[in-house]
């Protein structure tokens, strides 16, 4: 399977891989077991999804059954904000305790990579108190701390050390502050997850990554379609049955997700689709299995308009991390 | 004059200021002390300008035949990059040796403002060695260095806490690193001085200003017109001449430049525009004289094409701050 190597630690970071986000609680251990079934090594989770216990015991199954060894995966998670390192401890032995981490615990003990989720640093909140953590506190108020990015990343760094994760990686950031951490960094950020898909091409953050030896992992790379659901897709036409896509979809005989999946992975970019579809489960992984031409690419990225489906400060104007 | 008023000091920063970016040296003393003498209360300079001295000598001249006094001036700075305390001391003493420094040290010894120029930490070029320091070492390498902005804006609190600033601020930073530098910042930014102009108008940015409570100073307002020069204004139409602008000039009876500066200075955003001509530097200055209705704001605003002409990025693949 099409891996792009990570250069801190050699390891192999598959191109394609399962996200788990807005995969549903009651059936997600059904739908990670037949995900790996299917071929898929990487999953994609994190706190905020709020359903890293059942992922967990999808994972355990395809192990107990030999269909997977777990070094064989490449477990992906994220903290939900800047935490320190105390709330960091807190928010994995929270999680333990309540047994939300058997996605993390019952394997081995650690996550292939870890990331900050967001450049946000939220008020700490007690897995047993409320799990996921969410934006809003009890009262709908969302509710900041002052934790440096710089405090965080020691936090980061101190997870490798104790081998609870083997790369870190940072989500949501933009070059100036990707920049930044690499300044205080002792052990640098493998990875950037960011919003991408061809609406949103973000061409210098590829160009920065790329010229720091940072690997990118694109999230919603079906652009608004995964928005519908939480009225959040701010009426953009769908890429799924966009001319553009349909059109190059056709000539190679495929579906417009394979399209849209093929646009970054081609270009050395990995992604993380997710479906609830055992079919299109199959579809998207195989999504390497033909090349698009480079003017087709073109024609692709130039649906770019700039539009950023999932930003924080339509949550809190204080949030503005895109800003 | 219309000023705005800075939350922390509660000084009076004026909404139009005079801007020494590529003011000629040979020409720099004469034009700040006729900036002065038509009415110009801020000057905004910089290390990177090149022209401090200069500048210094037409404020001293100013302040020596009684047209102004030093409170009534409001004097801007800029360290070029991001630099650690030791080097921050150092390139002030350098500059004070090297007499570049006497638009600081003969006029009471500090700054009204002064900012971060760039979220950038290019090595330390001694004022002695190169003054300008240029982005450039003497091979035409840009070298970096690994200075935390955390660590520059310890520096940047230090020059307040002993008098050589009564305002520090940020330039060229986006949300997420304002947002990270409020979380560490004993003394808070004051200001915000970025690139604004009808090309890239910064919204988002400018709303998350707003929130914080720190001022924006736009710099560029005239868009292409000041890169042309420099061959650095990428073929963009000029604004100067736009229909869009002209049509509401011609309107109010007031010059395109006017409108521009307008377009900016009646949401409480301050300018700094240049001029070498006596006529225009007038003008510019009385921009404040008229108003825009609000349907022409936004048809101005409507020619956003998010056209950046000031990116480091073109100098470095490593400075990529705005990516």
């Amino acid at each position: 399977m099409a891996a792009i190597v990570l250069k801190r630690t050699g390891q192999k970071m598959p191109l394609v891989g399962f996200g788990l986000w807005k995969v549903t609680k009651s059936t997600c251990a059904d739908t990670v077991y037949e995900a790996i079934k299917a071929g898929y090594r990487l999953l994609d989770g994190a706190g905020d999804y709020g359903n890293e216990k059942e992922a967990g015991e999808g994972v355990r199954r395809a192990i107990q059954e030999g269909i997977v060894k777990r070094e064989e995966l490449f477990i992906t998670s994220k903290a939900r904000s800047s935490l320190d390192r105390s709330q960091l401890s807190q928010h994995l032995i929270g999680l333990d305790s309540c047994g939300i981490l058997s996605m993390h615990m019952t394997m081995s003990n650690y996550f292939d990579l870890f990331l900050v989720h967001f450049p946000i640093a939220l008020q700490y909140v007690d897995p047993a108190h409320r799990y996921p953590p969410e934006w809003f506190d009890d009262n709908g108020v969302v509710r900041v701390q002052n934790t440096p990015m710089q405090e965080t990343w020691r936090a980061m760094e101190e997870l490798v050390d104790e081998g609870h994760a083997k790369n870190i990686g940072l989500s949501n950031c933009n070059g100036a502050l990707i920049l930044d951490v690499l300044r205080y960094a002792r052990i640098e950020p493998q990875v950037l997850q960011v919003e991408l898909h061809p609406y949103l091409t973000q061409d210098a953050l590829i160009d920065l990554a790329k010229t720091l030896g940072i690997a990118v992992t694109a999230y919603s790379s079906f652009g608004p379609q995964g928005y519908v659901e939480l009225s959040m897709d701010k009426g953009a036409p769908s890429l799924m049955s966009h001319d553009a896509i349909v059109k190059v979809a056709q000539k190679h005989g495929k579906t417009p997700a394979q399209v849209l999946l093929r646009w970054a992975t081609q270009r050395g970019i990995a992604v993380v689709p997710k479906s609830n579809s055992a079919q299109r489960l199959k579809e998207n992984l195989r999504c390497d299995t033909f090349d698009l031409s480079e003017d087709e690419i073109k024609s692709i990225s130039a649906l770019n308009m700039n539009l950023r489906l999932n930003n924080p400060a339509e949550i809190d104007a204080r949030l503005a991390i895109f800003a």
